[in-house]
């Protein structure tokens, strides 16, 4: 959680994107080597904003910028940068610079920023730190990857419930080391086990005398620190929450994980569904390279390539029908491609049911039932029509009937395959995003060539 | 946003999903039609938790379900139910049951719940309103569909900058009408322009003769009432805000959008994405029926069956040239699989930097030639590997010539039309994920049968 800076007031972008004339006088400036005119239009905008600046600058502009502009690279700008370029980022930077951005940080951005570097990377950050603040980071970097540990802050206001809404003013009146921001205030027995909150807004509506355990939320939800992080975005999705307190093994408060890093998980997790889904590798960020690109993309497209070879191998295995029947292989691809369609379809609303678990025990066996049922009635209403069109095409009945049946099959096939894999591979702790539409349509490709060239085979020949 | 009901604070589940015996133990008291088992096993839950059961129902046990319950049902539990089944759970409770729910409802809530109804139903649930409430919502309706407007509530808690702490405080604790939740006071001049805000932490930690002028927020960021509700989601989570003050055409305040909104927003807009680039409605919800989802999807396959004969058409033109090699037909699929797998890739990163806006005018060009250079070296890489296969299967080097040249050139194409369709859907504004995988892959099918049976009748015949 970073507290933004200041900002133009008057006339932020309609869309949020910088404008035509600010990019080309930021170029201007970077190549100039211009470091008072790139301060000046840098001045009005908010580090999120400076950090996409970044993110899309060409690498060697981006080497220029960071030359000309490092003396204002502070902590807020470092936590925004995609982690796809931080490191590349940090080693351009001097070593003061990157130490005094740290200093500035919240526990829970330090966690983020340095997580995944070596060892002698993260001992030189750690140094930076004063010696409180190293002692918090290193706690949370105890904590399992992706786990709630990770993405909570550790600088949580507490109060015993005993309190008065006066005395728990006066406290904070009286503190120095309040975090930038901070929604609730936790409730804590003696053993610091947290039993509640209250809200900023019924403590600054309350009478001095009122106890804080007279006006504690009702509901109240803790979170584990070994939570897996995409289910705690869930959560706080889900039961509006915003903000929660974390309890370690022995249910003891170690942190508290705000609603905007919540969203931030949120939506990460479904960049990486969507870019799984579509077989690209779930790192890949807009400033990766050409070579970064292939990396990510190569390992899909081999395996679809494999794929590929055993549906061909299935046509090979039909070429005498195909030679006495050319109309067959004019044919075939509609099937196949209506059945990956299908099988997309199917397979992505299950790996969306999974992930915002709407797809549950409860209504798991109704859905396959559904899938099914669409699967058979689509078949049915695309063979009936494929018929019609091959009848007109070919003036071959025999070939309609082949080719509508082999449309069912495959449209069934496809639903069974789009529901099922998905939800075995959430049974077996796998993700079911993986499931990506390669492994799907090489089944209905090879079932599409299978029924549509064998009913062929059986039938015509 | 709405209040969390009283909870089970011992065990939440750990996925945060009901557990068998639960569902069993309801399922029971609803066949049983026991209304205090069924309250009794509900009594427990969270809203959220009872609008998931309910979706997640067969369709006649949610009618006897809402039969057993309906004196339970209130403003939470029917503000969280989907909007797929909501109409459908109004109708069937009684009109007092509703009335009571709406009036414990926020405004946002209300105007999410009624907007999308016929203008009797409107009628019927704003007459159940109290003057104030009903203004508010009827307000909010005037601004377009999916604005920030219709998103916001109207309830905002105000203060003169003028002011100190401690007037401010007086202020709160005489005020009866307070929302349920709020995480900033707006300052606001004489005439309701909001100019700055502070925050609830720093108005408990100020002393009560501080001005709130002294303490306000460095940034501050008004939303026009007509923003998309996409970009407000957007600028939630890349500025870190909680809430934000919407204002009218002439600046004026006239509500708030609190984050826990902004993140359902950015959850739904992900849904449609996923949804639409998958070719399934974006409307669809795990709770419909069979003929709900064909009537989604049928369209979608409608428009795949017409592509794919576009294709077979090329492949007929073809006809003679496989009749002399059917080695044409067994391989003439991998060439096409190839470049739909190799667009649908390029297109999802366009897709998603659109969506993101990490892809921008600054790097628009850089991304462009990124994506065709990846195109041009996986097509060289496959190219050649698929070549070598061709040789060891078919032992004619002529013959894998021709496939990687046609492998070549289909991976180019893909590139090209995965970036340049989605930018020019933006640029057209129209939505880029309407570019659903359908149209971008009968490009690589049309190209790639051509490609490869052109290249062929020409070279080998």
């Amino acid at each position: 959680m970073t507290e933004p800076r200041e900002t133009d007031t008057d006339a932020p972008e309609a869309d949020f994107q910088l404008s035509r004339q600010d990019i080309d006088a930021i170029n201007k400036a970077v190549d100039d080597g211009d470091g008072p005119a790139l301060d000046a239009a840098l001045e009005p905008m908010h580090a999120a904003d400076i950090a996409d600046l970044i993110e899309q600058l060409t690498p060697a502009r981006r080497r220029e910028f960071l030359h000309l502009y490092s003396g204002e690279i502070d902590g807020e700008i470092l936590s925004e940068i995609d982690e796809s370029i931080r490191d590349e980022v940090i080693e351009q930077l001097p070593h003061e610079v990157v130490a005094e951005a740290v200093r500035e940080m919240d526990s829970d951005d330090v966690v983020d920023l340095i997580e995944d570097m070596g060892a002698p990377e993260q001992q030189a950050i750690l140094a930076a730190l004063d010696e409180s603040d190293r002692a918090a980071v290193e706690r949370s970097l105890t904590w399992p990857e992706y786990s709630a540990g990770r993405l909570m802050q550790s600088e949580v206001v507490t109060a015993p419930e005993h309190w008065s809404v006066g005395e728990t003013i006066d406290f904070l009146r009286a503190e120095e080391w309040l975090p930038d921001q901070f929604y609730h205030v936790v409730l804590v027995d003696p053993r610091r086990h947290p039993t509640g909150y209250v809200t900023l807004g019924k403590l600054l509506a309350s009478r001095r005398h009122v106890l804080l355990g007279d006006i504690r939320e009702d509901s109240f939800r803790t979170i584990s620190a070994r939570q897996d992080e995409g289910d705690v975005a869930h959560a706080f999705n889900k039961y509006h929450l915003i903000s929660a307190p974390v309890v370690d093994d022995d249910d003891r408060l170690v942190g508290v994980i705000t609603i905007d890093d919540a969203m931030s998980v949120l939506d990460e997790e479904h960049e990486e569904d969507i870019l799984r889904l579509a077989g690209v590798g779930e790192d890949s960020a807009i400033s990766d390279t050409v070579v970064e690109t292939m990396r990510q993309r190569v390992p899909w497209l081999a395996v679809n390539i494999l794929t590929a070879l055993v549906s061909a191998s299935v046509i090979a295995f039909f070429e005498d029908a195909i030679a006495r029947l050319v109309a067959l292989a004019v044919l075939m691809p509609i099937v196949a491609s209506m059945g990956g369609n299908a099988a997309t379809q199917t397979l992505t609303v299950a790996v969306r049911g999974l992930a915002t678990k709407s797809l549950t025990r409860t209504n798991a066996l109704r859905i396959v039932r559904r899938e099914l049922a669409v699967g058979l009635g689509n078949g049915l209403l695309f063979g009936l029509a494929l018929a019609g069109v091959t009848y007109v095409w070919f003036r071959d009945p025999k070939l309609s009937l082949v080719i509508a049946m082999a449309m069912v099959v495959n449209l069934f096939v496809a639903a069974l395959g789009g529901i099922l894999i998905p939800l075995g591979l959430e049974k077996a702790g796998a993700d079911p995003a993986l499931a990506s539409g390669t492994f799907v349509t090489t089944v209905t490709d090879v079932v599409g060539f299978f029924t549509f060239l064998g009913l062929a085979a059986v039938i015509l020949l």
